[in-house]
């Protein structure tokens, strides 16, 4: 059998071996220290648990501190037990949470401001020397892939592959994470500023991925009977401890982040004729790992 | 329930409908006239048929005449009946063909020179006004997501979502199309110029889109069991014309088209509240529909 690109193989979540992945980029991941990675806050790990398996998602206080806290409240009220994944469009998003808008609500609010960027100055960013269609400037500040805009002072998390978000109606501040969204596809950058990133999909994204979509317009499951059922969705630091993993994620302000892109950049591996000396933001790998007990 | 950013929906093939699309593109494609298409020719339309249903794959002559030639040659000898889909690696690529490299051939040719690029000089060109990361321009040409290079007078297609290429080993002339491969994730531009694209899917990407992942290293599955077993592909010119549509792809080289860019470069509905002023290549739609009989 051929093998074929798959030296392209990027590490797609903690479960990704040596063997998937470039050998600059596993040298590098080899030759990092404690210090490069970051333990991801138990606070801030969701569990989307379904019938096919568990669905792991960092939270993102720093970029959506409102929506990470009334997420945290959905999720101690079971907020999102029993209810399902009701859209998924090819090439676009999957969406779950309250299809009716009928769940009733303790602590957490059913809609709250928006939170599209926050301010750039002082903020830490690891910035990419490459072109971006949509941002003056691409990078990676606090673990997520971002973008910055220095004229008006604004960074941003970017809409890439595995991205979630919280669903909004027109009006901006009428979302509140009782509908989210993941990025199954090509990165939809449009809706970059538009509505509010809350973190991203560290494992599990492949049963997101290959669910099937839905037949009504905008990917949506016609009838209710068709919508994938949510058994329960859990903030880690609500779970007992023998119950969960320690995700760590690599730093993207270090040195060794640096050589990872650069790795990525510029293709070293024989099988690549013609090295892309440039990289979109949304095609940086983000490692991921467990943590050893 | 709340439609959220339905409207962000882009018309994904044949079946779309204008409830399905942006007003403002919907406009648009009301408006063209029967000059604004060209019929594909059934001669560069690739039947791939599994039991889940069938996918339409239209050959770039224009790009890979050779490689156009050669999967011709194989569809007529019915070379991949019977064969299979043996690697889905999530958020990159669907891979199917001959896995054990065993299938006799007639006139098919096992390996053929690579096709990368073609001479760009007096070729028609749409460009997009917008940075790209990878090429120092990009458009549309022939139909096809493309980029080029004026100095070096190159231009070659762009690995967008649903584009298929000629997997080949890490020799350059070692593909065939044999074993072919469709985007299933952000576009993996880092393969541009490194491989032979060869065509697009144009009707049912949400079947391969939503193959369950192989759980093996670049997603190979496992076991030949694993595998998804390929009924038939063939030529649309093969089969009879009772049992086949006939598929219209919008010209990239007209007004219309143009306009079609820009509103998706600066979306105007009610819910997007800054607009891009951008778009990236992979992220504009080329509408394909069927021909009423």
């Amino acid at each position: 059998m051929r093998t074929l690109f798959c030296i392209a193989a990027v590490l797609a979540g903690p479960a990704a071996t040596a063997a998937q992945t470039a050998r600059s980029m596993t040298e590098i991941i080899a030759a990092s220290t404690a210090s490069d990675w970051r333990e991801i806050d138990p606070q801030n790990t969701l569990y989307l648990d379904l019938r096919q398996g568990r669905i792991v998602i960092e939270l993102a206080p720093q970029f959506a501190p409102r929506h990470a806290e009334n997420i945290r409240a959905l999720a101690r009220e079971h907020f999102f037990d029993g209810q399902s994944i009701n859209r998924v469009q090819d090439n676009f998003v999957v969406q779950w949470g309250d299809a009716e808008s009928r769940q009733p609500l303790k602590d957490a609010k059913r809609t709250i401001p928006a939170e599209f960027t926050r301010i750039a100055l002082g903020a830490q960013f690891s910035a990419l020397p490459d072109a971006d269609a949509y941002a003056p400037q691409t990078g990676f500040a606090d673990g997520f892939p971002a973008a910055r805009d220095l004229v008006r002072n604004t960074v941003w998390p970017v809409h890439c592959y595995a991205m979630v978000g919280a669903g909004r109606d027109d009006s901006v501040d009428s979302g509140g994470g009782l509908e989210l969204y993941a990025v199954i596809g090509h990165a939809p950058r449009q809706l970059d500023r538009n509505i509010t990133i809350v973190g991203r999909v560290i494992q599990g994204m492949e049963l997101l991925s290959a669910l099937p979509r839905g037949p009504a317009p905008a990917g949506f499951y016609e009838k209710p009977e068709q919508r994938i059922s949510i058994v329960q969705v859990r903030l880690a630091s609500e779970v007992p401890a023998a119950e969960r993993e320690t995700f760590e994620a690599m730093r993207t302000d270090t040195a060794i982040f640096t050589a990872l892109v650069e790795s990525r950049r510029n293709r070293t591996e024989d099988w690549y004729k013609v090295q892309a000396g440039h990289i979109d933001v949304c095609n940086v790998p983000l490692p991921v790992r467990i943590r050893k007990k």
